[in-house]
């Protein structure tokens, strides 16, 4: 029988994300789906894509309901987590939640890069993180767990294998990023006006973007340094994928073929994420829970390059907080997860 | 147990696409996947998003092999199926020939559309046409089945409800359509380089296209009168979807709420066609095996317009042949095939 | 000494392509560039590509300092230039309209396509039809010109040469039409969201778009019947570029040859419309003026199609109100304007 | 009058973008344009955005008649211009060689970027660098000019202000670059195909770009040190457009605000070099001649982030040429090159 979950903010990108990917899945069943915008509207008018809810609205909000339910997934926006996703860890509830309000583990980095103070200091640290392949044995005995956002997951699969092997100098990484349209939500603004953004390419955020202390945080714990990372993300014409090229400076005496090596060794039984041949393009990952991954030294500079491909909304949002559902539920980690991506 | 299949032209994005969507077939097991250009070659390092394949090679073709097999996919150039068609018709193994090398009844079609004499005309006619919510219980009891085209799929599903109940006129029907760039095949051309694509909209074929008999050989079909049609592709600065607008005389008489009851009596309970609220889009459909459709009268200019939208490769082909498989095997028609759409 | 000129409403998309086009315009020097959204604000702030204008700001809406140019472009929306185009055609100003407020003669027609009632019905019928092809002559005599949709340039110039010389029945023509997403303006809506446009192609306003009556009107003035025509627009993924496939019954008799001399003979002259060897494609006129057609006649069903491909923002639009000022000021027909479009 | 030039590879997207450039160039007039698969036939039928050249054939390559030219462009691939740029040099022709053949001055970089010695090393290091923002006045005065790389031009003008003042250290730089497909040329293969690039993105060349020499050759120059750079190229969904995002270390005691004084300063009185308020976007400068950057300095990581936006055909190839060609020729620099990009 279907463990019974519910998806908060259910409208967005991200939760119709989890919505498809729920009709899919034979072990989970969609108790809740809220949207603040479109309660009581048919879903499939809505997303006329998601036919499977022809005929099933929009729920509104109601907190009670949810603590009820097996598993919640939260897909709202930043800051409007902390206050539902602290009554339902209160209550028992299992919960993932997809927005950063429960990722960093230090207090005062809300205001410094969220613009405001948490509150409710008093669960941080106390979330997993839910990167499956750092923290998989946290995760299966969390009741609650912060999924991780698009760029850190895919910098963090990308730098992991060096960095925790001590194979990179922790001074000095360049965190290069770009995504699809899509990680920037379903809400108009002129910025995502198709018009403008297509056939163009941009950097934004670009010395003080919200995921850099979620990157440094992992980053510095993997490694035991204070890191501190360069992280320029920029916006692609395409509305899914998301690329992360990193570098770092080899540490003493590291051979380069130490650095492929290490991606292969890491990765070889992980079934989300593949190491590649040559470096990996984000379209192979569309609608996948598949992270691509490829590095190589370059002797000439010194320097290490590892890139991650994934596609955000899979990987890098609604795939991975099902793959985190299914570890924390007792159920197979990979069910319910394409590992095909859409291609052409 | 699974029953067994092979894919004869695996390799081509037809052929790709039926190997996506066996992956996730719970009634169907890939034997054998031929590649002329990639036979020994691991299926997921040519098509990476292929992960579930990987340490798999594409085979050679041995026709022997296939015949053993529960069914076979021929996903072949138009041309190409004729000999091998044959061949395994006359063994009898359940065929889908995704070509339209057995689509047409009439030999004298070939050499005027297609510039060739057929070279087993004695098959003719005896394939069935496999769109099945026009002839799903005589695909149900046969041998072989022809998979239609794309663009005929889309203009016959938006015309039937209209042709077949005599709401229209024979006479002077226009289609206009328009594919994205994957109906042209994984070929390189000029034609498809991105620089030349994006951006760019045009009509091709504009007075012969091979697709053209098809459509007629149907709607002569389900009108009684002998057809002729106004047919326009165009190619879309996209990987997939099509859209097909259909317009059409009304016949005398004929009040325009008429028009939209007919798609609701006519599709209200097939599994794979959904009548719209609105004019549908393409994207909606993109990665399942739903056609989305919709149609209104015009009492200004006495004429109906109905539109059609799918994917190319999804009902316009994979889906469809795999939808087409099913019926054929006595298995459940939905079965591994998806009814949502990746969006956005 | 270049003459003055001012543009109102040069924010929008179409007002900041006439800011592109003047200034490489010898013969005319912009004046006034107004914006109620932006006035005040440096121009190239709001348009970095407009590296000319930086230092120079948008300014507010004053119809005295208007009526003292020797031309004035309205690029507001429809039903926005009603007033102010009276008043400056009142005044004697030089005035190109861009919206659709001076194209129609009969006023009847504004209430039933455009939902109220025309505000100076006294001026219709006194602006010229600003399709130089068709009207050239009229337009240079002309105080007051009224610029053309950009559906009903390309449908027109595709269909002029057939309906004109009467070798198509005025029955039953039947247009399909797409346009990039330009054409829909700045505005932003969920209609316009990269995400959801990207990949993706519908028709929309199927049976009542605000160009129908002005295809109509123009059509009926050249063949002289009543003319009624099936008119589907499409909304392309792209941004620029716009393509008009037209389908016509043949006149009785019509040999099939007629067809595409009729395009040599009526264009051969034109310096901005081009007779293309094969269908032609909306990307070759990107950031053009130019208009390329294209015919065809099917004996097999009686039928022409004809096509003709502009840059909606081009010659349906800045480029095409640019030709006109030039003939109404006397200048050169295609000073400023470029004939060569980007490519790729 | 104006002076007659000659453009070697026409057909290329390189050449076919001079050819569109020099027919609004009112001081250089197009004598030949040859190309080797074309010639013979219209260049408006190969390329029919080029209306002015309707009824003008391209042209069979003959050396004598080159050198008899006030100047000839070469866009050929790298290596094809080795001997027809040593030959024209030598008969005292002047040229802007589009290639990567005459930009290095150690002929020791040839066989270990290109995989060739080079076959005229006598004339290396007598060719000027054409990136006139960096040597304007040696081009001036110079006979023969390499044009600089697309990816060379947008990074040595994003850190020509950091490196040539000596706010940045010369060790660990990195360069992150993407450009629009047409860079990769008009050769059709796989990695081309629409449906492979379209919604798609990747990193290529990782470790061995053949544009690295150039960069490094370029920034020990200005900055009198021996520079290797970790630059890393990837692939953009769009036709044109190439965006540089470059990360270097600080030099000690720089202030934050010394970052984008350099920027201003330095390119205060450039007519094709802008300097944006916010990170450029490579859409603003399509078709223009036009170079957008940008740079911040990041106390939290000592770093400086420094961004140019350029079009690839545009400043990073064909107009660029034409501005080295008004230098050369003592024409004004900016004559026939548009300073405005095509928007949206």
């Amino acid at each position: 029988m279907a463990l019974r979950v519910g998806v908060v903010g259910a409208s967005g990108y991200t939760g119709a994300e989890l919505l498809r990917l729920l009709a899919g899945h034979s072990g989970l069943e969609l108790a809740i789906a809220t949207s603040r915008e479109f309660a009581g509207r048919d879903i499939a008018s809505v997303y006329p894509n998601l036919t499977a809810y022809a005929g099933r609205p929009f729920d509104h909000l109601a907190p009670a309901a949810l603590e009820a339910l097996d598993l919640v997934f939260l897909a709202l926006p930043h800051g409007a987590s902390m206050s539902l996703g602290a009554q339902l860890a209160a209550a028992g509830t299992r919960v993932v939640d997809l927005s950063a309000d429960f990722r960093l583990t230090d207090a005062a980095a809300y205001p410094e890069w969220f613009g405001a103070a948490h509150t409710a200091p008093e669960w941080l640290g106390k979330w997993a993180y839910g990167l499956p392949e750092l923290h998989r044995d946290e995760i299966k005995g969390h009741q609650t767990v912060a999924n991780p956002g698009c760029y850190p997951t895919a910098a963090l699969l990308a730098l992991a294998p060096l960095a925790a092997a001590g194979l990179i100098e922790p001074d000095g990484i360049v965190i290069n990023a770009a995504s699809g349209v899509s990680g920037a939500g379903r809400g108009v603004t002129a910025g995502v006006h198709f018009s403008h953004v297509d056939a163009n390419f941009k950097a934004y955020s670009v010395t003080g973007h919200k995921h850099t202390p979620e990157i440094e945080q992992e980053l510095s714990r993997m490694s035991g340094a204070d890191v501190h990372v360069t992280f320029v993300p920029h916006l692609l014409p395409m509305p899914r994928g998301l690329l992360a090229t990193c570098s770092a400076k080899l540490a003493l005496g590291v051979p380069p073929e130490a650095v492929p090596a290490a991606f292969v060794e890491r990765y070889d039984r992980e079934p989300f994420v593949r190491v590649t041949a040559e470096p990996p393009e984000t379209k192979y990952t569309t609608g996948s829970n598949v992270c691509l991954v490829w590095a190589a030294a370059d002797l000439r500079t010194g320097r290490a390059t590892a890139i991650a491909a994934i596609d955000n909304l899979g990987k890098g949002a609604a795939g991975q907080a099902i793959q985190n559902a299914n570890l924390m539920l007792g159920l197979p980690e990979t069910l319910g997860l394409p590992s095909e991506g859409i291609y052409p």
